[in-house]
């Protein structure tokens, strides 16, 4: 069955759904079944209880914040005042800069730049809009034509590395949150009371305090950072892989935070995802298998703005997290159901 | 080609090598061809480069530094006199708590517990081993038991989440490594100038100075927590997938440092690797190719010791990290190298 | 005035309170006034507010839940094996080393070590407890006579440094909270409704809600690092510099968590200091002034085991910081109230 | 000699150097003598001694990089949505903020503002340039009253608290590193190897590896945060206490980096220091002793343009850093030195 050298690894995938999924500008308001890539066969009966729940208290608000992909490179020069001396030139000529991104793709555009200079060192880090692929490619692309043109300019400055790791790309950060990397998606629900008892069989107020006690207090305890959370990196996971993302961006894009609130007599809920590195097209998105799932979830739409498809997929995958989550926390507000029900999966999938 | 509701996603993968491994107990010097499952496909011939290295400097060193999987619960108190005080007792019963967790698995046993207490809040993070399994399940089945024990002893505790975030499961911390959690394992490569040079394009000045410029310098100026390398999770997604791990466990699994030297006219290259989450049993492995990969692997072996699979998976798993990192790093010390190869990797793929 | 080469900064000082203090153990339930000792006089009427809270309350429940002083030191082997064997070796002969520390002070204790490896190099973390004293001196002079022991006795090891920043002292980390580094204090107070409305001017419900929202998920977004509170080092520098301790040790000290509920109708309200590095004797203990300030507090007593004045010290201490972030807090849930009250005070204190 | 109400803490203080500093952009060039206020006597001959390096090398080159003050307020919204529509229109009224501002300080300028939303909260970070005051109360009342335009402007956002920690103010982030606060400083020195033998008795090469071993790789493995140092801590405040700085702000302060190479023949040794948030002028500055200290330092010129007396300040602190810094590190490459020297002086102070 194995091929030597060229075969497939296949993961278990299953349709999980229909999610209720509303864009905040209104434009979105749809049922959407989404796949789940995964070993661990709990998560789609898990997630799919939370697609209930968004269908039952009419939809997920889905509001994209940002959307920009970045790359660093690192530079060295003998001092400090002369990294900073051509840091402030190099940031007055940002015109110049974003006409040499867009001769290396019709895509790319320079949207910010940002920079940090230790001792003699100057990082820059750039920051592009890529359309509708995720951008890796791209920014590394533009960042090598910028550093190109930078060395050139610039006698003062040496190469240090195409990428300074101030990007940064698949590594734990606090720059990815605060300067923005990735789509910023936030997804939000409300959940009656009754609903919250009757399908959850839990209240608003114990998963307000189980999020306090375990993804804030708890979070902060183990030395987290910029994360609160109960298990974000599942949910990506498994749909970054059935769509062909780079998977290994689950990295930052785990860092995430729940936020909830007893409202009336309901629970607010929501999932805030900083750095989704998503795209519909670029790698992995040319496998035929991949092509027809991002056709079904309405990613390969040719009538729309460029980034438009890209996003939508950030929307969908952050509505899909939210589901997951939530389903989660409410097993863990109660003390045996978590376990039971884990057991009682497994031993389903195993017939 | 999709079948609604239970379908694969085919994952691309390659054997590559063979990596030339040593373990550091002698028992192993093999060289052992790996599987990546990835949609990333340079980064198949960038870590059969590390890989044609190992083989020409006569081994990767791999050392297991410890090996253990953790749970932690929470537990509300009315003070944090309780709290301590419950705390005190607890930890002082530490072979009824091992009974009970003996009870729950033939493989898993409690090696040691840690607590935090904020405010009122007592959170109990257990240690335990796991066998070949990574222990996901083994654990949260003996946190179950523990936990139900505890509430039935204390009257001062209250339930909580059998999942307190300390543990802390697929999500960024430092607890994991100052605590430990999976297996902690070091691979280490001595590679002379001429290698460096004819083979790498580099030299081990370079390469030392690339890593604290940019693993080093970079990621703290990132904010990055107690990670320091150029893209672990790049090989960590590639290897778990091919070998039927839970690949969310790489958001840990990525938190891990490179350090190198120039010893001589050589250069010393490691990568520390602290929370391997791994097992050669359980959810994932039963699938017949991943089956097939693990035995070619060796690490479905009759004769070896509980646990000793798993951590002979974990050893290559860190070989493999070396290969892709020392690759990536050399590429990047050279300004224009790492661009160019990238594309034309990309284009040979898409022939 | 200023003396050329010898002089004294006076720092305006004020006694606050009493505050109304009690120790979990029973044997403390006092008044005790305290010097605080700034530049911001706006903190002596904020943290004196928050001393009439504990008087009417009947007092600030205090728990020490860990007293222990630290040093790492740094060595360099050859290889992970080599480093990871030594560790082996040492860790077993631990009542050797605690042999080697007894003989450097009648009052260190080795109570534990822990350790990490990165590559080839080895990190040992002593844990000691110090009698009366902070320990710096102390462990340094126990962490010089262990190194010179294990160089002598491991020629596989060579000195890298006597302090290897895994200690770690006066740096933000997350290993002085998780492995622990001077006194671990909880604070407690219970507000019924009626005070929190008449004397802070709030309720519980909006100090729990600010905590959420600014202490918890505020702290996280700014990525902080096992730290949740509104100004804790305020209080701590205060405190420190008007009892003689080094306040360099507030970087740590700061790194603290506010847990609070409300429960039926009261606020429960509490400050955790896991890291509290502080002592009634050593350095800066014997300028007359703070010897009389140490026996006011009656941390000079000589008729209590060795450590309990240095605890009690510490007690006094996170009181003093939980009447400081509660008065803030309170005035923070007041959108006006703060700035007004700031101004007020400071132009009092201008006359 | 204590009055009960109203005295101060005497801090022993020494003036030290004096140390050799030039600006780069050459005004500066100057030998300056410098405060120390401290409990801990061994800082004087430790930093006494950096000092003298600084003569010997002709300069510490200083670079003032950036210089902001900022604070966050929180806010409420209903959803995810609106708060970002608010934000995009309040961010597009950047003019009007700035009206708001000037019109509650002559001194106070909004400079930039950044956010992040979470689930329905939205948290505003305003940056300003506050002239020769370190701006914590000039920012609170601009901050005050750019919330109740907001207020009063938005009708969908509600008051969470004038301080949303993502400011952040003497807590420990990774947001004032990214985005600033503070006065950004680095110092420079260039050491021949002969001076490095001779005056601080090690190598070049010493102290690079040392700063890998210790700063870098000891750091991150204690989970620090934008921190790479052995000691900033210590100079910070004591010369934060001498020159009537609100010392909480070392927690900030201290989260700086230590970056050295081997050059040629020389060390070339750096202290970056992106956080330091100190005045001129403001609390603590107007009492006479410290009025005196300011005006020997030339902080009080009156004939610069505003923030140029702050500036030179910290530029001067910078330096002080550098000095001690670099005198415990040279001591910690020798294993023997640092004890006995530490011991000697506590000695010689004790006499």
């Amino acid at each position: 069955m194995i091929k030597e050298d060229n075969f497939i690894t296949p993961i278990p995938t299953r349709w999980i759904g229909p999610i209720h999924i509303k864009g905040a500008d209104g434009r979105l308001d749809q049922e959407v079944s989404v796949p789940l890539a995964t070993y661990e066969s709990p998560l789609w009966p898990s997630t799919a209880r939370g697609a209930k729940i968004s269908r039952l208290c009419s939809g997920i608000n889905c509001t994209v914040i940002d959307d920009r992909m970045t790359r660093s490179v690192a530079l060295r020069s003998k001092t400090a005042a002369e990294a900073h001396e051509a840091w402030q030139s190099i940031v007055a000529r940002e015109n110049e800069l974003n006409d040499i991104v867009q001769s290396t793709s019709q895509y790319a555009k320079l949207v910010d730049l940002n920079h940090q200079i230790v001792g003699n060192l100057l990082y820059i880090r750039f920051e592009f809009t890529t359309g509708d692929a995720s951008g890796h490619n791209m920014v590394t692309k533009a960042a090598d034509a910028l550093l190109s043109w930078i060395l050139a300019n610039y006698n003062q400055l040496e190469y240090s590395s195409i990428s300074g790791n101030f990007c940064t790309d698949k590594k734990v950060s606090a720059v990815n949150g605060i300067l923005g990397r990735g789509k910023y998606v936030i997804a939000e629900i409300n959940i009656p009371r009754d609903i919250c008892e009757k399908n959850l069989r839990t209240t608003p107020e114990k998963i307000v305090q189980l999020n306090i006690e375990k993804n804030l207090m708890g979070g902060i305890i183990a030395g987290s950072l910029r994360s609160a959370n109960a298990h974000f990196a599942n949910m990506l996971l498994a749909f970054y892989l059935a769509t062909g993302q780079d998977a290994a961006n689950i990295i930052e894009g785990s860092q995430g935070f729940v936020h909830c609130e007893v409202r009336g007599d309901a629970l607010y809920f929501s999932v805030t995802l900083p750095n989704l590195i998503m795209g519909s097209v670029g790698n992995g998105k040319s496998i035929p298998n991949i092509e027809d799932i991002l056709n079904k979830l309405g990613c390969l739409n040719h009538d729309v703005q460029s980034g438009d498809n890209a996003r939508r997929l950030a929307i969908i995958c952050a509505a899909v997290v939210l589901c997951g989550e939530l389903s989660l926390m409410a097993a863990q507000t109660n003390p045996k159901e978590l376990m039971r029900s884990h057991l009682l999966m497994e031993r389903q999938e195993n017939k």
